[in-house]
């Protein structure tokens, strides 16, 4: 044992571990310290805070980055930071990073997100934990500037104090790092899908739907993190799983329910 | 047309369409108006506020209620509610309402249910909505108290303005109408869930595990959901679907990230 603390840094994502933005994540954590990979064996896009209670969960060890003990599992992005902090590590990393999601995670996006809620999973636990997500769905997207920041904020998460109960929601726009402007502070924006099901017919004559949507921003807040992405900067959004809307606590108890 | 407005009240849960938690539901709010109900084809327990990217969505009208018009979605209870207020209603109900949950959806169950996700997607829409949960997992489970307080606050949620942004988590404790002491208006409490993952050989050599866990609570506080449902009463959580920890803004600010 060396006389200073290796940290232990957990890596996660949502999109499964064959996908370009985890190897550059754990690219971007490897000079950090001690790197575990956990990652689901499919994608698991739009899956939310799911856990899987009905079925049994796999974990599996696989050899996809040179040097670095990494796994798969069968789970959702929760089950993945819940499996490998009970069954390999045996005690909480560090610090846990999530991503590099192939697309943005800002706005309302952040309650449909597998990579926000592996990270939540790590923040409820008392770990600092961090999701990366890239404004880029193209499977070959550039992640040189999303692994920069990825860094950066990792080197903040194991220097500073996280506030209790708080994670952080990291954007990046899709920019090189000569382009971007800085990193920004942001509240979530007031953003959300107008949803249109795209209706079709099977072989068999019956209907099924995509669900299809536009993005719909009424919130022209320069404090939000859509503001910060469509102007060159990165978007940070300290994020809570305390849903309380504490500020309807008097007006609710105003309607006096009763029995 | 009558003079007076008829209100139409969208009733959803992630039990599925079976499911007597619904069945109660439905029966509660028959009285004040048009019904209309979805619900998944199949239980979502544990599905959190997961939507169906990647898969074609199926919505098939059953007739399950006496008299009701009813659909059941091979989607997420997200997906239901979308799904119906585009395709089925073609304008947004007067109010939804999801459950009743079979087992609590207190504290932080909130960020991993369905019921909840249900009703979020609803106020995502500006459609005043709740999330109605039973302190108890049995099948046949009596309903009768948790349908009376469901009613009451559909009730409320029909006359009173809800502030913007902002659904209501109900969850009931099992107690006859005549036990219950009231309704608190209440905040998600601290709690959470210490996962333990059981681990087995399946036949074949190979490990796998179970999720199970066990319930921690160190919060005690008598403003909380957790108290209140140990203490006899109705918990209602104003719950909000803007995850910013605003509180922490300026204390990640001072941690001076730059690119």
């Amino acid at each position: 044992m060396s006389k200073q603390h290796t940290p232990t840094i957990l890596v996660t994502n949502d999109d499964g571990i064959t996908a370009p933005g985890i190897a550059a994540l754990v690219k971007a954590m490897q000079p950090l310290g001690r790197i575990i990979v956990v990652a689901p064996d499919s994608p698991q896009s739009g899956m939310g805070h799911a856990i899987t209670i009905a079925k049994p969960l796999r974990l599996d060890r696989v050899d996809v980055f040179k040097g670095i003990e990494s796994y798969q599992s069968s789970g959702t992005p929760a089950d993945c930071v819940k499996l490998v902090v009970a069954k390999v590590l045996g005690h909480k990393p560090d610090i846990v990073v999530s991503g590099i999601n192939h697309g943005s995670n800002s706005s309302i996006n952040v309650i449909y997100s597998g990579t926000m809620s592996a990270a939540m999973e790590a923040a409820i636990e008392g770990i600092p934990a961090a999701g990366f997500s890239l404004s880029n769905y193209d499977h070959d997207a550039d992640m040189t500037t999303a692994g920069h920041i990825a860094r950066v904020v990792a080197e903040k998460l194991l220097k500073e104090k996280m506030p209790k109960g708080v994670l952080l929601n990291v954007n990046i726009p899709y920019l090189s790092l000569k382009e971007l402007k800085g990193i920004r502070i942001c509240r979530q924006a007031g953003a959300k899908w107008a949803e249109i099901f795209d209706e079709r017919i099977d072989p068999h004559g019956r209907k099924y739907y995509w669900l299809v949507g536009s993005w719909v921003n009424p919130d022209t807040g320069e404090d939000t993190d859509e503001w910060a992405l469509a102007n060159g900067y990165v978007s940070v959004v300290p994020t809570q799983f305390d849903f309380t809307a504490h500020n309807a606590l008097t007006t609710i108890n105003e309607w006096k329910m009763s029995v």
